[in-house]
């Protein structure tokens, strides 16, 4: 008898096949009667919701997290709307691009292809269950659901209507995989059938990331935090330097784009800091500063411990540190960054390339909040994430980046 | 104390910042300059390859394998004309694509940038050292280079030679880090340290890949074995498909993208195959067929085995099998296939464009020979291996594919 983590993967690699010939036509149907099916399906996922909240409560989870995992109808229209604009999309399976024609005569490209099977592994959020499926359904892979076990009943109930819409279309219902058992030791046994599943996608904190990362030995794409820097420059407007950094704390201080620490040069520190650190207290922004802020606003400002630099908070507080040089924030972010967004405000041209090639990050801004870095304000639709790491891709992830390639070649019997 | 592999990596993690502002025209110099090292330091690359080739006839390697580990003067100067032709590649680095100006004025593209620390894992060809430096250096890489035991006091002899153009540089010694030390548990030590290396890409047979691939918390780019099909339709050209075939088997019987099965549509097989297989024997090509193979060419056919299908012979052998259909074709092309090369021969469209759409391998071929995969014949310069996973690059990776991407994104104070 096979484990059942094999099962589950052996089933969503058989099933794969069937997706790859698909039109985008027959995807984009398949989506929106996904998207059906959610909602004429609304009472046994609101069903299954409530037994997880009920859980929930009892184990004592606190309101945040009961909040991420609470669905409601206007929730599950969410996510109809959501797999309806995923089915708007362009659809990525087969696009050429890269033509070349060599100088023998062999014509070569690189076509887009379907990854395989794709594991996600997520927490409380049940929403993240048909997005995912959706996004790589569009992106001609099957998936793999794994949600925490918090959400469970949800995540069940949601995946059993989109299969609904699989088997109205007469594809396998395995093409959305759900692992309806939450033990920990079945996804470690998961994560070893690098021979099934073509890549995982963890979705949620540093210890879930960290266990996927220990255990698997298939690729991972990896959506680590966002310790996010804005720069303002010694020739920064100083208008915009003000807007850009409130913009970029406070517009949503809960998500990874938002910005954690604020390094201002020294030559415009003592004009522009007052005004800004009295609106950010207005904002109820907590700040933590350097020696010198503490100085130029001392009424709002603690000092900031090696701790606080290191910190990423998604909450109103703002470490805010003055610099001596464009060199030593450069510094700063390659020490403290994560490799998220990382914005300058400036007017000086040579800093703004500068700024652009020396730090490494996956979205570099001139001018402007890094809370842009998203999939749907970069113009590729919805993400299945933001990737920290530098390989497969970085930064916002769409239906492209669950993409492969092949090269296809064509000649007239070419020989060597 | 740290150990020895904590050293080796954080020395190259902390030179790699030196490489990220290069421009072309220095690496092209460095590069040069490593190659002008190369031959001035002949002597005593020889001196270490005869102690590895004594240590080898000691130790009773096989004389392929001490073919593979000579150096001699004619070699030393090859590995200096690869690196001056790696000097003359466009530098990757830098380079903007996938611009766009979003509706509200926001201008995003990405850039190409190194990807950090690069280590190849390689076994016994002294060779790869200096061809992984080079392109691991053009593309802005820092790399750290773990030869086999058996080519050690060859690869430490090479790298210690290119530091010398390290230092006219004035650029720190650690961007080309040789790992002197052949333990297995250091390479495992080092396979742990994902903060500091960025990317292993393991050069070598099943065994080394399968080691690195258990191993390593750090993303594997993987080189695994080339299990080629050509599929000759009922539709091909008889020429075209005769020479097509023999030049996939017999042009280098030895590397990864030569033919292993040749796949017949029954409707031709009875005019095409006497003539093949006469032309086979003469090349001295040993056949394992079908049964009905057997049937058409008695004399020199021995009856397939299901290992044979699955087995990549690097050699003059050749599997042969009578296919009933063009899906059956693609059938066994999907049991058996390594997913490296596969080729079709025919004059019909519809069968071209299916078998490209359908096949899921790095390179799909229409009337050309499976032995075009190669970073040199794609026109794409030196490369590193080829890739046949799925994610990151597949294919030949050149000094492209040794890069990542991170989104520029210009605004004029924009924020959401």
């Amino acid at each position: 008898m096979s484990s059942p983590a094999l099962r589950y993967a052996t089933s969503a690699k058989s099933a794969k096949h069937t997706l790859a010939t698909l039109t985008g036509v027959q995807k984009r149907n398949l989506l929106n009667k996904m998207a059906d099916h959610l909602i004429s399906h609304s009472e046994s996922i609101l069903e299954g919701n409530q037994q997880d909240m009920a859980d929930g409560r009892k184990a004592g989870l606190s309101n945040a997290l009961l909040d991420r995992l609470l669905l409601n109808p206007e929730r599950i229209q969410d996510m109809a709307s959501s797999l309806r604009q995923i089915a708007q999309s362009q659809d990525p399976v087969g696009e050429k691009y890269d033509f070349k024609i060599l100088d023998n005569g062999l014509e070569i490209a690189k076509m887009r292809v379907p990854i395989g099977v794709v594991m996600i592994i997520f927490e409380s959020r049940p929403n993240v269950a048909s997005d995912a499926a959706g996004l790589c359904l569009m992106s001609g892979n099957a998936c793999i659901l794994r949600g925490g076990k918090e959400a469970i009943h949800s995540v069940t109930a949601i995946g059993r209507s989109l299969k609904h819409a699989l088997s109205e279309m007469k594809l396998p219902p395995e093409l959305v995989t759900i692992v309806e058992d939450p033990d920990r030791n079945l996804m470690e046994e998961l994560l070893q059938l690098d021979q099934h599943i073509d890549l995982v996608v963890p979705r949620g904190g540093e210890g879930l990331i960290g266990f996927v990362t220990e255990h698997s030995r298939i690729p991972v794409v990896k959506h680590d935090k966002g310790l996010c820097h804005v720069y303002l420059d010694a020739k920064a407007d100083h208008k915009m330097a003000h807007q850009i950094a409130i913009n970029s704390k406070v517009q949503r201080p809960g998500v990874c784009n938002a910005m954690e620490t604020l390094l201002v040069h020294k030559d415009i520190a003592g004009e522009i800091l007052p005004k800004l650190c009295a609106e950010l207290e207005k904002k109820k922004v907590e700040i933590r500063g350097c020696s010198q802020t503490v100085k130029i606003c001392p009424d709002q400002t603690k000092v900031a411990t090696e701790e606080d630099w290191n910190t990423e908070y998604l909450d109103l507080i703002l470490n805010l540190r003055i610099v001596e040089s464009f060199e030593q924030a450069i510094e700063h972010i390659r020490q403290y960054g994560s490799g998220h967004s990382e914005a300058i405000v400036t007017d000086d041209y040579q800093r703004a390339r500068q700024f652009q090639t020396q730090v490494d990050a996956a979205a570099v801004y001139v001018n402007a909040s890094t809370r842009f870095t998203d999939g749907g304000q970069f113009g590729m639709g919805a993400e299945i994430g933001i990737s920290t790491q530098k390989l497969h891709c970085r930064g916002p992830m769409g239906l492209r980046d669950l993409t492969s390639s092949k090269y296809i070649i064509n000649g007239s019997g070419h020989i060597r």
